[in-house]
């Protein structure tokens, strides 16, 4: 390693002549406040300051600069922003800094190097973050979100439809062949969102603006994927909303978060909100509001919702009482799973959905007809209670009538959009009986495709706007109604063509 | 009725100790200011402020919460946000409360229903606005918008194109059979922007916060299309745009709102304007203009137009002068209807589509193959007035030569536009003859549905994005010119498909 | 010319007594300074200040209207907005006004004219612009947004794309006929952002709110694109980013102007950007960010980066150091073209791409099945300093391990995404042969098309998202990898549709 070894002292000293207890709270950056930096955090600061001032400026404005984890546990329940009941000694005293995250349970992490003198990190995980957010860190893991990798790939079906999507196509002899899917690929689709297998290959040198340090060798890093599996064993990326160096709670409760996955064609998500009415509001009002507060006053601190009202946060009226809690497992307050696989159903019972087993025998919800795998699904009590939760944060700004009539009609929209994805499974099981096309891979032909866009994109599309109530427009033409008929039609014409085709040939 | 009767005098003596006189201005909502709230919009926050928290924090923001309509009256002219020229003595002297608006003409409200004592009406209508804003009432009353359902529904060709789209499909035998579309999905699709039919079903009792009470049982409600049909008879609904209980001007008059509803593909007025100049600006600078002002001045409260600026705000040169009155009939402006129906054509006479007859024998404006119901439409003296009245808008910022090359432009594309869905018509007239698609639903088969992509979906971008002079890459690509030439190659292939099917089958 | 002669004086007495010195600084327009006008400037406010105030208001916030250049001058290196070492006198001592610009080398003007006792041209054009700032005009001239014009229709295969998509189509006899393009529109699709050709073809009289005016006949005027080729032989437009008449660097900073032509399909920059963390953050937290400063300091002045920060913008660290060089020659810090002509390259040496000749002998960087013409694209040395010049942009806030993670998954995804146009290429080649389709054009039929899509839409969208390691549900579902994967089963496909009508017609 051929590190320009005097660096360290000398930006040490110049740090510590020049940069004393500049750090603050989120937003007014400016402000400086007496947070004590730990030694550690000073030396770390003193390098980066000049090699990746950006990271450090946006640490500077985090909440984990500008306080003290001690004084946060004093803080009333509501207010708190950790669960932690008590902390370890050492992180009590000084404002969460780099070392404070980079270097908690090294024994376990097996991206654990030496660093300047420091034994570091690569990589932060959920195990690391639960030092203070315990309950936070429990409810992830419990959720569909942290097994996100495992959910797509160990999936022999969702698997067969990742591969015959993202491998390379090549033409030979007039015959379209299929390599698997690079990591690369795979990395910057698939799992760009669910998360990426993260291990150590042992060290490396890399050549830097200090000289070169060695480093540990990552697979398929960098990636903040939601489901990411760690190197110290740990799954998730609390950075896949908590963004980099900021933590921002206000980041993760805005929706242009959220919108890095719940995309159309698949999950509309974003796309149903913004044409939304409470889109609309949202993007017209959200500057005069308060999304950085906790607890989270309805009506005061904000007047209509972002994704994170509804799924997630800690509620509480404007006269203090709680509305709901605050809950890091995200299907917490869902009853049914509108992403259909291949039609709707109730919320899995478990964040691992590969030990479903439908009466197909595959790990899928429910069958290739329609009926549920209900042994892996929750009851009607658990529906009826997460329903209940949803209804109490829709009834502070909306009647008993008002919520009712909404959530029927949401109800027949369900009902409607997974017959018309069995109208499409009827069609391509038709092509499969006739051999028009081949069951054997159902994503890799063109009729299949059309069957798959049915349940995958517009079914898909159509519940979402219903369960918003928004983006009506949206769901007539685009990626809706529209297309779920004329696809269909182009199904049933395009059957024929091969089927004649087949015959013509045959003749 | 198992009402917990003690409740709301409760309610109110625990109000009646907190909550004095906290309403205030738009925005500013901390800021208190006297003004008196009636007895009874008293007795209604005592208990919403517990039971909807947000919908009374949205009023309390409001200009409605913040002023005295008697005062508002002494305002001049163009300051003026109300038209009446006098108002009943007891809507004078009190903020506009809940009480003021939900309790107005209860004889013709068939949603009228006791609440706790009083005479509560659940929707309140354009006709309830009135009272106060009749003028903004008046131009509404003759805009298509409310007659929006009428418009959809009681047209058999638009009939006929919503059913086809929403009703969900069944396969059986190899056949796509349609069943007629819900209400339920009508209401998220067509007539979530549209209005849906509202209409009481006697009353209902429904379990809330407070126990049993009971309501009326309305249907299709919750809605706020903009042609929506009241139980007091009247037509529209004021919050499609002036959302909730805030009323606010500024949302109105940002993008957002219009946005819900004017979407690609088949009005993209919304998607052209957000990749137009006008839209990059304005989505960069908003933040420092004033949206809220009454009158509203040009280059001082903003620096690029919104929708509102061209299509209806009253607007105010800095020296004082009038540029244009306000309108909230929404076709005052326009001279040209570029939604095609089947192609472009002169604004119609009346909001009233339902009347027009072509030389077909249909409500539609324009023939099969182009020719105008020019009785039904207006003329060219109107035509030639109703540009004058935009191109002043356009002047207060561009010059007369800009302002007469980018409507001559506009011109040349509402032709070609016009001859490119005439191709598409003539194609499937060939279809139809020789008998590859059935032509007594123009909407239900493959070529049909490519023929209405082309005017609905292609030529209808062409002529948004035209008529802005924004989004040339959508234009060129993006549901525009290569749609438009791309779609026609595949008519004119599918159609060959289809004939060579329909002759190897006859054989 | 029937002007109304007393208008000019009588404006500007009034003007005179109403309107003296209120010119300041950009944002805060409210604050007067005492900045002088020159005479011919305060001349043309009292009128237009009347005619057309928004450009007067516009103009009135701008940074031109609150300093002296010579005042500007002075500044330290980093500080500086202008780039020339002195000035003309006459420029030196007034606010950067009206006549100040439109009055500059009118000898050269075709657009020149007089008016109301001046010599003014209608158009300003960076020949201009480049009395003030040289090295930006410099840096422009050699770019290849600055031949945006003829590269496209210069170009005898790009113009044959153009001509196919936008030419207006007639069907006679069950055959589709197409028109030449009209120069309208033309200019609101490709020439909207590439720029027109404005040609003076003498004066005419136009009628105005001050009388009939004679002014200026110019061709395809209004235009902003960023090739525009001007009447004083000059290319290019600063007013597509800089627009209209505050000139604001914050406006060019902010993606929404990039986003007016770097769209999906074809050059998805702006979605791909949205959905990514990068945009993300910037969307969340922006309005807390200076947009504005210069020198603009990384983690102070913002967080996150936007388009000019990557690609034009000076960055300094903050303490001081110049990361990189402000350019306006926009590939400056590209090593590799993802826009596909039809496969990636190295950048071009030039920015007038029309010299380019491939092996095929056409004027496209890469040969019909991928081979470079290397001679007119940068080598291996140029490739690596300018990726560098990147890295160090990265730099700032990401880890070095982070940015080879990065880039080394990007060269596979350019690589593989060549691949797949290569597949469609095969395949269209095939179809060719067997005279299913006729290579004469190969944008005018089905399956060409289908080709195109390939590498315009499809491959073009995934490299965008991989740059950007933005988007991974954009480049798998969206414009990505699902429709790479189902186009080509559908050329497949089409490709024997085709090959049986041919062998039914034929028999």
């Amino acid at each position: 390693m051929r590190l320009k070894r005097y660096i360290v002292p000398f930006m040490l000293s110049v740090f510590l002549l020049s940069f004393h207890t500049q750090v603050a709270p989120e937003v007014k950056e400016d402000v400086i406040r007496d947070v004590p930096l730990s030694p550690q955090t000073q030396t770390c600061l003193a390098c980066h300051t000049t090699y990746t001032p950006g990271i450090v400026k946006d640490w500077q404005s985090s909440r984990h600069a500008g306080m003290i984890p001690s004084e946060a546990l004093k803080k009333s329940l509501l207010e708190k922003r950790i669960s932690a009941e008590s902390l370890p000694d050492e992180l009590g005293k000084y404002a969460v800094g780099c070392y404070e995250c980079h270097s908690l349970n090294p024994e376990r992490h097996k991206d654990s190097f030496s660093h300047m003198g420091f034994t570091i990190n690569v990589v932060v995980t959920p195990d690391d973050c639960k030092t203070c957010h315990p309950t936070e860190a429990k409810q992830f893991y419990g959720s569909k979100k942290s097994h996100a990798v495992k959910n797509l790939l160990g999936n022999p079906v969702y698997n067969t439809l990742v591969s015959t999507i993202t491998g390379v196509k090549k033409v030979e002899n007039g015959k379209i062949l299929s390599d698997k899917p690079s990591e690369s690929t795979l990395h910057e689709t698939c799992l760009g969102c669910h998360g990426t297998h993260i291990e150590s290959k042992g060290l490396k040198i890399v050549t830097t603006g200090m000289g070169e340090i060695s480093i540990p060798d990552l697979t398929n890093w960098p990636n903040q994927g939601v489901g990411r599996e760690n190197p110290d064993g740990s799954l998730g990326a609390c950075s896949a909303c908590h963004a980099r160096h900021s933590f921002s709670i206000e980041v993760a409760r805005k929706p242009y978060t959220c919108s890095q996955c719940h995309l159309e064609p698949d999950v509309p998500a974003w796309n149903v909100y913004h044409e939304s009415k409470h889109g609309g509001i949202f993007f017209s009002k959200y500057q005069e509001w308060s999304l950085n507060s906790v607890p989270w006053i309805v009506g005061k601190d904000f007047k209509t919702p972002s994704c994170a009202t509804c799924h997630n946060s800690l509620l509480v009226s404007p006269t203090g009482d709680v509305i709901v809690e605050r809950t890091h497992d995200f299907g917490s307050r869902l009853w049914v799973r509108i992403f259909g696989l291949i039609y709707s159903h109730p919320q899995p019972k478990s964040g691992n959905t590969t030990i479903i087993k439908n009466m197909d025998g595959l790990s899928l919800p429910t069958s290739f007809t329609g009926n549920l795998a209900s042994e892996y699904l929750i009851d009607k009590t658990d529906q009826e209670e997460r329903l209940n939760s949803m209804k109490k944060v829709c009834n502070t700004c909306h009647s008993t009538a008002w919520i009712n009539g909404h959530f029927s009609k949401f109800e027949r929209t369900i009902r409607e959009t997974d017959e018309m994805t069995l109208a499409a499974t009827k069609l391509m099981i038709s092509a499969w009986e006739k051999e028009i096309e081949d069951k054997s891979n159902p994503f890799d032909e063109p009729i299949e495709q059309m069957w798959a866009r049915q349940w995958l994109f517009y079914s898909n599309s159509i519940r979402y706007a219903s369960a918003m109530t928004g983006a009506p427009d949206y769901t007539a033409f685009k990626n809706g109604w529209w297309y779920f008929n004329e696809n269909l039609q182009h199904m049933k014409d395009w059957i024929e063509f091969k089927k004649r085709d087949q015959e013509v040939t045959t003749k």
